[in-house]
């Protein structure tokens, strides 16, 4: 079974990191990123630079990079002002991701809007990216919990998919914002979204997990009992949760597509490849990250003997 | 549905830690891990003191824990003088856990021995144990996988298991010892032993996982779905990977309680006491341990709002 394997870690992780990246080295690792068989890249987004210093060379990345045939160049835009900036690159994203909070009060706290005001600003939005050629996808924050209202409505996720599909988006992501997702609530929830609004190809719902706390790879597993076949990673699982300290935010990519090749799925990602990239990361960063396969090697990676057993 | 949750930290955690947990500290934890509403908690084992010095000290564990009236308190033995000195101890353990490996080169590297002389023994242990009024387990490590040969064939794993229920043991561990098993083999060759060989009561077979490749949790979901009712964690993930340094070892058990808890199982743990445990761990070890949950908090723990928010 095809799966498409898509990593946020130049914008998720990069973002919060206190160290800017240097445009060039963004660059070059998104350009080893472009051969590795991955769906899409986020290279950047367009948020005030005030906000998000680490992402202020958003068009110079875009316009440094290489484009490969066949990958999606994405950049992240909170509103109307980041698809007009995303619009005016002199080299423009391939498409371009909004994002709302399935949860009001997460909503206020993390783009300072009200569900209705997002909503408002959508088709504009839509109608911007379009004119400008890029497609326009919307990430559902919260989806499966928010981390000051708890429980998000099953109902209230429908009721996003619904006006989502109405707008005329080119693709909606479920996303777990603070890894509060189990399972048993991906693989049910997930598969009402899918069974309501039947997904018009194989890349138009996405989910994309955190690890917070441990399940992000199950979770993935239970997206594709639950028919999804777009899956967002971070390579080496760069990025935090604001919340936590010390906890660690997206799912990994590689360690994703290590499980995902082990079981048989065709993610057509070259998971050598994928590791050298990852590799680059914790000097880029200055740390350490939380990716288990760049440390332990792919699960087929054979040990010499130990002496006493040699030939 | 009731899942049986034990614990390993003290035993496979504590082992390779080059810091000497002292005894009393040992029996601190074990003391408040017997009232977290775990099913069995490993406690020490009677290998050598030169190859194992970490658990010397096994004698003086047992003797100083409160047991609590339904914990199952564990030691792991290796071979005959192992069995041997745990049946001769001053307070005995409840139950004694045997290790053969899958492959035979992991069997060499791990206890010198080819399978036929570990087979030869097994007998002898069972009677001393029985006789000793201790049960006794076989874990089978490396059943989906040797981080030396690769590969192990299920006939392999179904063949053992075989004989492990004619030589009248009282359970079997299915333990992936490096972290190579992913869902889709463990949920296969799993539902394949229960199948061949019904498990005579629920907590007779249990899992034993590694988080190496970040799969743990999902495995546990795929043990589940083949019908398995019991799990091995290590508190706050405690145990590494002896192949691969800054690798993880062992799932971490308050990692999987929260999953487990949240996906509406009933595992019987308090899940607060749990963390309250994991949180002495890296002081005890004095380094940082992989739980995520300990760091992040249970998924339903919500944060305060942002301050432009408060009413």
């Amino acid at each position: 079974m095809r799966l498409y394997i898509n990593d946020v870690a130049v914008r998720d992780g990069f973002q919060i990191e206190p160290r800017f990246i240097p445009t060039a080295a963004k660059v070059e690792l998104i350009d080893h990123l472009s051969r590795t068989g991955l769906h899409k890249v986020e290279v950047t987004s367009y948020v005030s630079p005030k906000a998000v210093p680490a992402l202020a060379d958003n068009n110079d990345v875009l316009a440094g990079i290489e484009r490969v045939p066949g990958v999606v160049y994405v950049a992240l835009v909170p509103n109307i002002r980041g698809v007009q900036n995303a619009a005016a690159a002199p080299k423009k994203a391939d498409e371009v991701n909004g994002v709302i909070s399935a949860s009001e009060t997460h909503n206020r706290a993390n783009i300072n809007r009200t569900h209705e005001q997002s909503m408002g600003e959508l088709p504009t939005m839509v109608k911007i990216a379009h004119e400008a050629g890029m497609k326009i996808t919307m990430s559902l924050s919260t989806t499966f919990g928010c981390p000051f209202e708890g429980h998000v409505a099953e109902d209230v996720v429908l009721r996003f998919v619904e006006r989502f599909r109405e707008m005329g988006l080119d693709g909606i992501s479920l996303a777990d914002t603070t890894g509060m997702a189990n399972p048993r609530q991906v693989e049910e929830l997930t598969r009402k979204v899918l069974a309501r609004f039947p997904a018009p190809d194989e890349t138009y719902y996405t989910l994309h997990f955190h690890n917070t706390r441990g399940m992000g790879l199950a979770n993935v597993i239970a997206g594709i009992a639950a028919g999804v076949r777009s899956f967002d990673g971070s390579l080496g699982g760069l990025g935090g949760c604001p919340f936590a300290p010390g906890a660690t935010g997206n799912i990994c990519t590689e360690d994703m597509v290590n499980m995902l090749e082990d079981m048989g799925y065709d993610t057509r990602v070259d998971l050598a490849k994928l590791i050298a990239c990852a590799r680059m990361v914790p000097e880029l960063v200055g740390h350490d990250v939380p990716g288990q396969v760049m440390k332990a090697g792919v699960t087929m990676h054979l040990h010499e003997l130990p002496e006493n057993l040699r030939p």
